[in-house]
């Protein structure tokens, strides 16, 4: 019997970690430590015939000695331990098996031959085998952090499945400085048992992620993966990253994960057609994970953009071309509504250039109007959070009143940006009311990397470019479902 | 006489603000505020009739009663009122006046006709004019900021002429937030008299400027521009973003900066000639000014990866042969180096991948056995400075003594990562050795946007495909450079 409701392997009751240590700089302690410091509430088993506890807790000499049922254990120690390690698991009755511990098949014929014995035997105890080669998983709804890097993810809608448990948990902690938030996770090894395919079926039943994401080096062709990938992308979205497109990269790849990296032409046409969102690179995945996580659908390929400067406008308007969208000409009745509410010097056309005006009452009034017009399916808002914070150098020649007063006088959150976050406020109800995706361009100040989540629901990128790659994606996207 | 040395517009001995007042919310009020508040050394003249002081400055009706000769105006006031003011400086005998005044060229026939009357009165006083329509100028020799924007840029080696302000002056404050300074910057506005040909001159003669960064709408056909970017990018890198590359950006162009955008081919191919470094981003602009202010050229196009997680290997072995870059096949007799300094299991080919390995002695042996290869150009050290943050949840379950300690279990420049600083000046030693790039990554972390300037000599992106990037943009000039 195979196990294949991967339920009790991404919300476990209880969890032993086989190798657990109190040495921190060895990855049994470290990845001990990282589950009790996430808040795991289930029972947490270190497992250590050297050891009476470790880091406070009572320590087994082997899972055959853990009172109670265990739903998930951890292997940590090195690979001539593991057989035997995985033979007390099953006896134990243990359903799946996380093998951190690495040099199996990623690095030859003996690892090779030893991967499938281990596996073999997990299979024989119908049990099921996360890696090897793995840097474990995340579970948002258990407090799991059972994760080789100290990472604390955000909460959020996102789950993602990766072939780098490196590049996956790096995606993890970029989440947290961007406000893209995760659900679950999984650093899939070198899927010796489980793999992606299973995973991939899995978020894509469950409720709570809404957006998947996955980074993959390869595949198996006769595997499901595709057919899955067809059922899955109708539901929700799934964002992909393909490691190993090139010749260089493929070799690196079948060093990496031993993946065998086919084709990219092949990869390309079949992802496509099976409604794979694919980008080609990290910033393109954690991008999209954002705007998918918060952002309604384009209905179609339309955009308009607003802009406080022209330029800005001018390299977002390029960017649309080159990536497919439309910048539709500005309707007439529109543009007479926008001449009440701007100086007579604005653009008149589509980029709406505010030209530099000033305040927070500009930008609301040109946004309540575009969002009315039914010839765009998004609209992108360049400056309308924007705003500087003002510092005093030494050298500053200001009267002191002036000094003393200037975080009143210049602070983005003040005075002609006082009502920044009604702004935000204005935007997020727009796009609720019209179920049309506003981006929000925040350039980047000296105190902020200009992404930072005001509020996660309030799609923000620092340049245009990203806004309107992801903006293709999406309206691509939409183009699948619809057909279109 | 025309002015061609502009000497005194960027390094002026004093400077008039005509439109001068206290009421911050209008332009004159918010560039006095900002030149003040930066601390430009020399005397600062208010000019406004209706005003006896502005923020503590005696306030002067008229440029005719400043008492001693002035080197450099502003005109901040209504488009009506602009031609007047002209008259009276050029009574005054002032060689530059920055007309900040917009509604000229840029709104149509008759703007365009007022800018002629403008700069042909200026030019019968053997007077020089930036703009109209410009965001001013920024000076660091004189700290000097005479911008719209309240930016204080961080200094540097790199000068910028810009097309549009907003998008200029932005890239100013993004500088500040990835380490990446500035000598000189120019608003060129609608350009009726002084244009980019004339900044690009002068920025190709200032020994302080290192790098050239430009924003480009439209380059007059019948300009030097191109032959003026040919002599200058034999002398110093020159990077330009163009805006107005596609139909709709074009128009936009048109109304913007009144701009003939022009047929993106016959740009491309004209700057190519001339040596230009073309880039499409305002990330790969700024991205191409952080690297060419402070790493060496690659002598051609190889590139050795050295990476602490597999994937991040793939995927810029990946962007590297996407961007034309080698990665060549490691030597057995490196190989054989870093057998002695790396577990068995690590990748034994380039890219290096050190497998997870912890602290900071790997990395710093792979890359001195490295930076002896002669078979590559550059190196892109993925992870080298990186390390994570550690957060305690509220729902932690760690023991009391770990929490207290946790900033020393695991705070990246502690413990395992306590070397960094000493990883950091290890790169930069490597790089003034053997005259080579070596390209830093460090991953976002929720503590950091993972490009904060630790040293801005220390060249490091968040991302591989950013790196991989500019190091194409530096092995194609330096291969323009050569002839090769």
């Amino acid at each position: 019997m195979s196990n294949t409701d991967l339920h009790r392997l991404f919300e476990p009751r209880n969890i032993a970690v086989i190798g657990a240590s109190s040495t921190l700089g060895k990855w049994g302690a470290i990845i001990f430590f990282n589950i009790l410091n996430g808040g795991f509430p289930g029972a947490i088993y270190p497992v250590n015939p050297g050891r009476k506890t470790v880091m406070g807790l009572d320590c087994y000499a082997s899972v055959a000695d853990i009172p109670e049922p265990v739903d998930l254990a951890m292997i940590t120690t090195p690979a001539p331990t593991v057989l035997p390690l995985i033979d007390a698991c099953g006896v134990k009755g243990i359903p799946f098996v996380i093998v951190v511990t690495s040099n199996f098949s990623e690095t030859g014929p003996e690892g090779t031959r030893l991967e499938r014995e281990v596996v073999a035997r997990a299979r024989s105890y119908g049990m099921r085998i996360v890696g090897p080669n793995t840097m474990g998983i995340f579970s948002s709804r258990r407090d799991l952090h059972a994760l080789m890097p100290p990472v604390m993810p955000l909460r959020g809608p996102v789950s993602m499945f990766s072939q780098s448990g490196n590049l996956g948990t790096q995606m993890l902690a970029w989440g947290s400085s961007v406000g893209v938030g995760f659900e679950k996770f999984i650093s899939s090894g070198n899927e010796g048992d489980l793999t992606c395919v299973d995973y991939l079926r899995y978020y894509g039943d469950d409720p709570a992620t809404k957006v998947i994401l996955a980074y993959l080096e390869g595949v198996d062709p006769h595997s499901d993966f595709l057919s899955v990938a067809r059922e899955v992308s109708r539901k929700k979205p799934l964002v992909a990253l393909k490691g190993g497109r090139t010749r260089v990269g493929g070799r690196a790849a079948a060093s990496h994960s031993g993946a065998m990296a086919g084709s990219t032409d092949i990869y390309r046409g079949a992802f496509r057609q099976s409604g794979v969102i694919q980008v080609s690179t990290t910033q393109g995945l954690i991008d999209c994970a954002k705007a998918f996580s918060h952002c309604p659908l384009p209905r179609g390929n339309r955009v308009a953009i607003v802009t406080r400067g022209g330029g800005w406008g001018v390299i977002t308007a390029d960017a649309c071309e080159e990536n497919g969208l439309e910048v539709p000409p500005l309707p007439e009745d529109l543009v007479r509504k926008i001449d009440k509410v701007l100086p007579p010097y604005w653009s008149r056309s589509n980029p709406v250039d505010m030209v530099a005006a000033l305040g927070p009452e500009p930008i609301e009034a040109c946004l309540k109007i575009i969002a009315q017009w039914d010839g765009v399916d998004a609209i992108i808002a360049a400056g309308a959070a924007g705003g500087m914070a003002m510092q005093v150098p030494e050298r500053s020649r200001l009267p002191e009143d002036y000094k003393k007063n200037l975080s009143q006088l210049f602070n983005p959150r003040q005075t002609h940006f006082r009502k920044l976050d009604e702004t935000l406020e204005l935007i997020k109800d727009l796009v609720k009311q019209k179920g049309k995706p506003i981006i929000n361009l925040a350039f980047r100040r000296p105190d902020s990397d200009g992404e930072a989540p005001h509020d996660p629901a309030i799609v923000t990128f620092p340049t245009p470019e990203r806004a309107v790659r992801v903006l293709r994606r999406m309206a691509e996207y939409q183009a699948y479902l619809t057909g279109a």
